[in-house]
């Protein structure tokens, strides 16, 4: 067979033997006219394919960052294709990516333990990406928990997460996470109220002694990381908040904050009271919370806190004291509150009201100067009579929900709960200029850069709460819908129907795909969760085991398309570590580790360094085996964990060998070799003669090519050294090594070399 | 507020005013032509766009299930639109599903607890669906874990997995899932060598000691269930089996198993011997094992079998003298081994080797039938010539792995790893039809039923390990490509690149939709994991906690939009137990339960029960809430557990009203919802005045509605009867509660209205 296969290496170089004789072309190719009949497509459909299909190698506008909801994870996709690229564990531990496997991840997760209790999830809800002067800059992106108030930071450079901080106060929380205009602040609000500190007191106490409250967390750009130790909150009344955004431009240190059931009612339909959702949707109003949080700010540096769980509070009375916090009627039952691309507007929609209501900030502040209130809560907050504050409240339909803007000045979408509608609307005007029905139940919208000082346009996406009858059965739990829709003209257009396979989309967050710009490798070694070097990074050539007491550290390497070391003994009750380097620079060239029945997983990208650790508790032998699909002998990456029985005295015994090699094995081998690489020398001629420089994808591929290549050369300086002492056995096997190698450059050259026709490469002088 | 609510809903009636003023075309419209140069696309392009994209509410023709790697899961999209439709979980825990966060999935991932160890994900490879005569049924699907030696059953009834089972002697596989063509048994081959029963030996003894494999896994089609007891394996050479399939009409009673590494080698970089990639390489021909399953039955029947672990192992002597296990060579390291449809050939490609080796089983019988061996190996297998058992053998080009059959007769496609390409060919005549580029490197394939006795043709999919440059980058990690090839014509033609967001799936299974019947909803109270009656099954007005020592069992019920009960009071250190059945009957209206920060998580579809426990380890008050948006009022759909510290005494106190309402208050309401009756009933009205008994969704919703109102009528008698006491207060939210029955069913009505629109329903007489 190796005849073979070296015969078609040989005729590699000649390009064009590669192609085929022509086949007879019986079946007719089917017309775009007969494609539309069978399938059923309208002209209107055939243009929304044209506006979203993407081509192979083709790229997205727009990335948008969704929250997974109780799945606990960020889904990534791309607009206008609408294909999901990625999911990012937050909350959720996920083998494929390591997190919650490797020790690395398990720290950042052991950040999310709350009184003392491990969580293995998350309901992610809001998702914020960082902002610079207003705008989205693509550098970082957090996401909430409502299922326990948490916070999760991820980098945009390797769309890991990085950071999990507990609330040391609220015991529940919706309303995070939104970002001040420079990412000063990360903002989490509560949602039921409870006692802050998560102590305890009966519900006959509800009106007195349970409370919401705002958060803002101070976040470090240049660390990346949230620093609890410089952040505070602000106690609120018990209103159940809801979502927050913050003042930009011209109200640039303000934040808004709505809420849902003022009414302060506490269920109990167990013993004939009134459900809560009838208690909670009785008033006719609810209080929007307007925070000076720059003010606060000065308030918490100055001292004036209580300190509950260690975390600085501004107490209530302190914030009526200092002028913190107003509150104002809104529409019933909101959810979004949207301030506008210029600061100037904030909007909010009630989901059991019909209209949506614009605030000016303007006449806010003039009324906070003027102290004109219509009194004060049961709390001591002045509270600013909605006609005072209001620009202009505009009649949408049933269940208005959340708002996104558009590049268009004035230009505002808000969903329609209720109606499975979105409105287009002027809000400086106050009109009605569009409406479009959606597949069922809009809850949140996004924007292209939607929320930002200066949105994008182009492209609105409903996230639909039931999708129904819009896809395949896949039994009672059916997929989300995101539909994309088309704002570039005067109506909105339908283009697309996603169906979110895995989570509960709530909010989601859209930036400009340029704005991206993720690693494709890590700096050799790197501790991707920390973001530093790895201190057991490991060097091919430094691969070790070291044992310390019943610690065994290995230090391990991985590459295509082997561990070294292969073969690691240990004691039965060891602690194992495996502490693994994957020495590739090849994009996409990721490696995987998991030992057999030992519920370990890696995933070990170039560059990458992490650590699996086991409790050799059964004794036994075990293979572990990379689970990435990483080369043609992928599957031969393998290796054992031998542990030894207590007790367990070793014979001296040599591995017992299944098939032994001659001379004549070693020269057939190595003919093999030198005939290829004649081959692999025509496949670097037909590349180097012609402009690869000028793709960089090409380079790279070169580049890796280069090193396997090396390798090969090493490989076969043992076989040559193995050979000159006699060892067939030995100088077979390497020679078998470094054809091996040949063959890993040779898939690269190949891939290289479809790469350059087909991106029409020429051949330089 | 209501006062707008109630006029919006007056003028509902008038559906004509629900259209907007036409606005100002002030925009153009984009051509399809300027879609096309703005986007790039040629006419191939749209060509491909129209063959694949599909307008909201259309259906896909196929949907495939493919293995999610090592996420531990099934990834299920449709073809040809590939959008991704669910993520089902097998292995690992999953919170959107509640899989491993309810009770009843926990036991099912009990199932899963290998020598006393509880993983926490697996490494999926091959899904199997369950067959009749050959064919795929739409009935089951089957997956095997290759981290750990387990195959998991999944119910196409509901996408669920009922059932994990451990392999009680393997302690690696990767040769699963196969089934036999009446699913009389699932496949499970072993893969890297072990001690059978998971014992241990010094790798010293890998010839004498090591063995692998394989496992025939009863099925009970009725029971839906794997039956252990009734299962047996055959114990094989430690040759490193690969696949396996098994063989149908004139091959039916025979499976087929491939192998690599027949060297027997054992590598051990670290102490200076050649990495196991060298010496598993390094031979020609690796072995296929034929193997007489019909016959191996018997000899388990009969009782020749020594138990491990209680498991019935037919020897390798036993198989050797029943004649059950034969060997021939085999292209060097192997995947695919995939019989044709009509069971005469069996094709084989060699991941280092260039050609398909196309094998005959009637020339196989007849070199068996004559005993016409080469020899036998050292375990005694006799071994067949080659030559003695091919049809053909086709050069294919550089690293043949996998093959799928195509409906036409003699087709068949084969991936080519290292030269990223498939090959279309003829296995009859063993001829080359076609070849196309795919980017980059391919594993698998899967067409439309490609394994069945009668393939459906149409469309391949190209499930490629790389994708480097082909989607926007999202970081080191990037997405697998599937990419899905038209092979209707003479020539393949490239449609859809689908990046993998989640896992990186090995082997895929395709099915044509309607061959899929799954539930819309459960039967009342259906413990999904079993398929039976929950015990804790609670119909509304049976809701009731239960305490029995320190256990608190909590019989619930979840509607739109409240749970009963919503306070529930336990003491610090007990048990508690929500057993909670979602009492709705309307398609996707799905419930969520968490309890904030006691990581739990239910997924409630319409019918179900299931079960969240916790120890209530911390004193405090914990809200609980609907995780799944599902109506309006999800956010109010809420609740408290009151934790009582130890030695807490209670003080009687009534819960504290935020709000109080007067009698003014209770006739405002009452005024609010005799109004909105008067627009639901021309809502009814405008339903009932069409065919909508034509449109089995319409019909669903009608019921839905009918149901709401029925509840609204239950909350009306409340509120009078507290009127009649003049207890304005109950009166009042109790008239609240009624509305909000009438805007759930209003939301029903406007979806069957908006229904009707858009399926050109006609007034009937």
């Amino acid at each position: 067979m190796k005849q073979t296969i070296r015969k078609r290496f040989t005729t590699l170089a000649g390009v064009a033997s590669l192609g085929l004789a022509a086949t007879a072309m019986a079946v007719p190719a089917e017309t775009l006219d007969e494609v539309m009949a069978r399938r059923g497509l309208s002209q209107k459909d055939l243009l929304a394919a044209a506006k979203t299909y993407t081509p192979t190698g083709g790229r997205d506008e727009f990335i948008v960052f969704s929250s997974g909801g109780q799945s606990g994870q960020i889904m990534v996709y791309g607009v206008p294709s609408m294909r999901i690229l990625k999911y990012v564990s937050v909350f959720t531990p996920e083998p494929w990516q390591g997190y919650g496997f490797d020790e690395e991840s398990k720290a950042v997760l052991a950040g999310g333990i709350i009184d003392g209790r491990e969580l293995t999830w998350g309901d992610t809800h809001h998702p914020a990406l960082s902002e610079t002067e207003g705008a989205p800059d693509g550098e970082f992106l957090f996401i909430n928990d409502k299922s326990a108030p948490r916070v999760g930071v991820i980098s945009l450079d390797d769309f890991e997460t990085k950071q999990i901080v507990v609330n040391p106060i609220l015991q529940s929380e919706h309303g995070g996470t939104f970002v001040t205009p420079n990412t000063e602040y990360v903002l989490e609000a509560a949602q039921y109220p409870g006692i802050l500190g998560r102590g305890f007191a009966p519900l006959s106490d509800f009106n007195e002694k349970f409370r919401g409250a705002i958060t803002y967390w101070k976040f470090n750009r240049e660390k990346g990381r949230i620093e609890p130790e410089n952040s505070f909150s602000i106690e609120l009344p018990p209103y159940t908040q809801d979502l927050t955004d913050a003042g930009k431009l011209v109200s640039y240190g303000w934040s808004f904050t709505n809420s849902f059931c003022a009414e302060r009612y506490v269920g109990g339909i167990e013993s004939g009271r009134p459900p809560f959702e009838a208690g909670c949707s009785q008033a006719d109003t609810d209080f929007l919370h307007i925070i000076n949080w720059k003010k606060a700010e000065e308030v918490y540096k100055a001292g004036k806190v209580t300190m509950i769980n260690d975390h600085p509070v501004i107490s209530l009375e302190t914030a009526v004291e200092e002028g913190l916090v107003y509150l104002v009627a809104e529409p019933k039952s909101p959810h979004g509150v949207d301030v506008s691309p210029d600061g100037k507007f904030i909007v909010v929609g009630g989901k059991l009201d019909v209209t949506a209501s614009v605030y000016s900030f303007e006449k806010i502040q003039a009324a906070i100067e003027a102290k004109n209130f219509s009194g004060v809560d049961p709390y001591g907050l002045p509270i600013i009579k909605m006609e005072d504050a209001l620009h202009v409240q505009v009649p949408l339909g049933l269940g208005p929900l959340h708002n996104q803007y558009d590049s268009k000045p004035c230009v505002i979408y808000t969903s329609l709960y209720v109606d499975s509608q979105i409105a287009k609307w002027d809000y400086c005007e106050g009109k009605v200029l569009d409406k479009i029905s959606i597949h069922y139940n809009v809850g949140h919208l996004v924007a292209m850069e939607g929320e930002s000082v200066k949105p994008a346009g182009h492209y609105l996406i409903s996230l639909n709460k039931l999708a129904i009858d819009r896809f395949n059965p896949v039994g009672p739990l059916h997929p989300q819908n995101h539909q994309l829709i088309d704002i570039t003209g005067d109506k909105m257009e339908l283009l697309y129907d996603m169906p979110v396979p895995l989570g509960e989309p709530h909010y989601a967050a859209a930036i400009a795909a340029d704005k991206l710009k993720p690693l494709v490798r890590y700096r050799y070694g790197t501790n991707s969760r920390t973001g530093g070097k790895h201190e057991g990074a490991t060097r091919p050539g430094s691969e070790r085991i070291e044992r310390d007491g019943t610690t065994v550290n290995v230090y391990m390497t991985a590459i295509r398309s082997h561990f070294t070391p292969e073969i690691i003994e240990v004691n039965e009750g060891d602690t194992v570590n495996f502490i693994i380097t994957n020495s590739e620079r090849a994009e996409d060239e990721t490696h995987g580790f998991s030992v057999s029945t030992y519920n370990v997983n890696l995933s070990l990208e170039p560059g990458k360094t992490s650590t699996a650790s086991i409790v050799a508790d059964k004794p036994g032998i075990f293979s572990f085996y990379c689970t990435e699909f990483c080369s043609a002998l992928h599957l031969e990456m393998e290796g054992y964990l031998v542990i030894k029985p207590k007790g367990y005295v070793e014979e001296a015994a040599a591995v017992s060998e299944g098939q032994a090699y001659t001379q004549a094995d070693y020269d057939k081998q190595v003919q093999t070799n030198v005939d290829t690489q004649a081959v692999i020398d025509s496949v670097v001629g037909y590349i180097t003669a012609r402009n690869y420089k000028d793709f960089p994808e090409v380079a790279s591929l070169v580049e890796d090519a280069v090193d396997q290549l090396n390798f090969a050369a090493d490989a076969k300086a043992k076989s040559e050294a193995a050979a000159a002492e006699s060892d067939w056995q030995n100088a077979t096997l390497w020679a078998g090594q470094w054809w091996q190698y040949q063959v890993k450059a040779a898939d690269i050259g190949l891939r290289a070399k479809t790469y350059l026709d087909e991106h029409g490469a020429v051949v330089v002088e």
